[in-house]
């Protein structure tokens, strides 16, 4: 059995569109084993649309061309996956917690994704990149060289043929530049419940709150810091006995945890982005 | 606008199935707003949808109508609603928390729908009732009469054009005549996270067994006790400190929550039974 | 068996503390049944102590007259309570959800206190009130009057002898100057998860935001808005398919539980401030 | 600054012990710097006590020899550790979730305590147990020699000086004789929200009943399989949607961090046993 390919679709919203996709998959032979709609207002809207189907020995040619004239008439953006695996470039600096459950998780074959290589600007976490056999490249980032290294990056990341990319807890602002390269391509774990919290040190600021929850956040990356379009958030409770030290190794569990679900949703194209938000079926 | 109308429906798995229905509500000039689907098993399981349709001013004469040919081609099991409000009995005993959130829910139009009637063994939740405007009657039930009681209660059901019952901590073991009476229409709140702790006292058996989470879990009754098909469940965490009288306090909370959210899941016909299972899309 | 007292102490950390106050309770005859401590640094900080102790016949004047020794050598502030009941005002505007949950709290006896009153700028919620027994105030607010109006609520406390006031929905700022009379002792519940979404219509901007998890906080009154010493916190789970109405419902219940608990933190004397954060026992 | 010192007691509850405790430690010069206490029953139950205190340079066998006299006259069972690091045995089989947290933990200093050995009766992860710098020892095990491996296990636990041993999915049922050597000192982690599902393939079995919720906890192994005294518990919710391999790899999350925060209890001496319960400070 193949595996399943996946149509993620958005469009204006108008009546008929369910009817004309799962018709036309129907006709060419595909079979429909999934499928999930989300409009934002029911009049006037922007529907989205997630189907999964068999395509039943369909090539991705001849599905793409049927689907040709469905798309014109509802002035669709779509994407086609016949379940390509993904490339993940994973940046990294000093904090391994985020890394070491994303190698695991693809080991174990919970994340279906090649991993080509991991980029960080410190050496430290080589040796346990290299043990869940990934290449590890160290490229010193300061001030002076930020954007040389970042179109370094970039590069590498063409010649792998990296899909998206990863940062998992890198503590690196990136360039703009680099954003408009990868649009809603790059994935952050942000360490606090957004939007509170935003920028540096949101245990140190949840401590002096005195919330009683923290959480953690993954989003897309946009050029404002801390406010993209955010995939999956969770917290866990905490109390007046916890130190700042405590929130941040409690805070760990959580951004491993959420980073590893968004990642799994982006694999799987269960997330469209609109305006400053997702949809996350 | 009118409401929107809910399609219901369960048959054997095979390719298709999408394209046909939507491409027939499409076809008659109905507006598909939302669609979900399940099958137990892609290679010859059972496969679930429930559809949710602008009808667009077709009659669900009509729709039926149209649908019957639809239905009879993939041996559908179906049902249509044109969002007909439901009506609703809550047996109760001594309790009030469920009755009265319940109560509260339905006045503040969180849950449409009508409550008839509440009938108790006991006659203490009457000015609660009253209070809320619903008709409350007091049926004693011992072990004599209880059969009668129960013929006398189905009868008032009747008569009050009651579409489902809630026992809403009612203390009471329904017999399996009245189970026949009303199958997947009796929604229970059993005040434990089952499997764990069926039939009586089990927060004094969780206290025993020193659990560290309890739970509540709403049911559909059948006739083996407790274990009928689970709607929604919910837990809470709990520690040494916590006497059995603490567990039932914090329980209230989730028993009323968990029902709150069975009630309204069954009414949006969100829930379909299979075996001793349920799809709540 | 008379009601447990309980002992509420804050102070300069140092050696000896724990040692002095059990040791003069047993001393006296009393019987400790449980201790607290909080030390915000071991070296130099602050030191919170909550004693629960059977006074095993021992008088308040007694116990108090014994400990003023021992408090004036640790340069302590403390309070000594013998289980007196406490008596809370609710302020409400008009939404039901908090008012109604607080009242059949206390009515089921989860929350041991007096609500001697209920007022209101709006007339909406007195027949709940007049069911469960309290009576109610409708006090118009506008920009002119409302210095005098905080002024009469002020006198009607007093009148009535409250302990404490909790804000269950309602609506308006209050002045410093009713902040300044009611020291940590106005709790209100506001309906995020501070400190994301401070001020008005919180749900709005947690639905533009696109955030997964949506909350609501307690806490004391402060000058500055949504920003006093944080009590409790609760959080509950959303999608993109959740309208803002979706939001506000499901905060609802979100917001009676966070309250709920917070008054009985409150009401248990198991709640400290220091700074403009919490120690909750 | 040395390592605080920690005083766990259980005894007979009377009046005086706090004060008596806490009376000692102050006396001979230590300075007390948290304690919880607890009570089973106030009217002759019994009584638990952790004292953390900071020895201030007073000996351990100082301590002890003033304390011996206090724990006479309450009759007391207690047990006085000065943070001595504590040595760890794991027992595992095929599955890695549960061992490379623990490993990934105690090199990231979240746990502190020293791993001298692994045992498995599988091969497959001496790999990832030497990349954590952890000896590794495969004993293989049959119906034959279980009795003899369980020796050979033991002796190699006393030679390299374990004081606990963790069960890290081990998937073998530990005869009595090992129990009986190791008691409460044997932690296992279940694979379901005990009590429900005791025994083999609990996801199956969650599956099959379709609960909307599963878990996993963590307890000390008794002679009674899967009913020894509960330590930890968490859960996750699943839905209709997740097939048998979903729960197992949802329930992997969960599973290794209920097991981390058991351990971790372990670790600090914050959990007694009593009967089948256990206090968890």
């Amino acid at each position: 059995m193949s595996a399943p390919a996946r149509l993620l679709i958005s469009c204006p919203d108008q009546p008929g569109i369910v009817a004309a996709v799962s018709g036309l998959l129907t006709q060419i032979g595909c079979n429909i084993i999934h499928a999930d709609q989300h409009s934002t207002d029911p009049t006037g809207g922007r529907f989205f649309m997630r189907m999964v189907f068999e395509p039943m020995g369909v090539s991705r040619t001849v599905v793409a061309g049927a689907f040709e004239a469905v798309a014109r008439r509802f002035d669709m953006q779509w994407t086609l996956s016949y379940g390509e695996r993904r490339r993940m470039a994973v940046l990294v600096s000093k904090y391994d917690h985020c890394l070491i459950d994303l190698l695991w998780r693809r080991r174990r074959g919970d994340l279906e994704v090649d991993i080509p290589l991991i980029v960080s600007n410190h050496p430290d976490l080589e040796k346990d990149a290299r043990f869940f056999g990934v290449p590890f490249y160290h490229l010193e980032i300061n001030r002076e060289n930020k954007r040389a290294q970042e179109d370094r990056m970039h590069e590498m990341f063409l010649e792998h043929g990296v899909d998206f990319v990863v940062l998992a807890r890198y503590m690196q602002i990136v360039s703009p530049e680099m954003v408009a390269r990868w649009p809603s391509r790059i994935i952050n774990i942000h360490h606090s419940f957004l939007p509170a919290f935003i920028g540096a040190k949101p245990y140190h600021h949840a401590f002096e709150r005195g919330v009683k929850i923290i959480g953690a956040t993954a989003h897309y990356v946009t050029d404002n810091l801390d406010e993209g379009p955010i995939i999956e958030q969770d917290v866990v409770r905490v109390t007046h006995r916890h130190s700042v030290e405590d929130l941040v190794r409690l805070g760990r569990d959580i951004e491993r945890q959420v980073l590893a679900r968004a990642v799994a949703a982006h694999l799987e194209e269960r997330v469209l982005v609109y305006g400053n938000k997702t949809v996350v079926f």
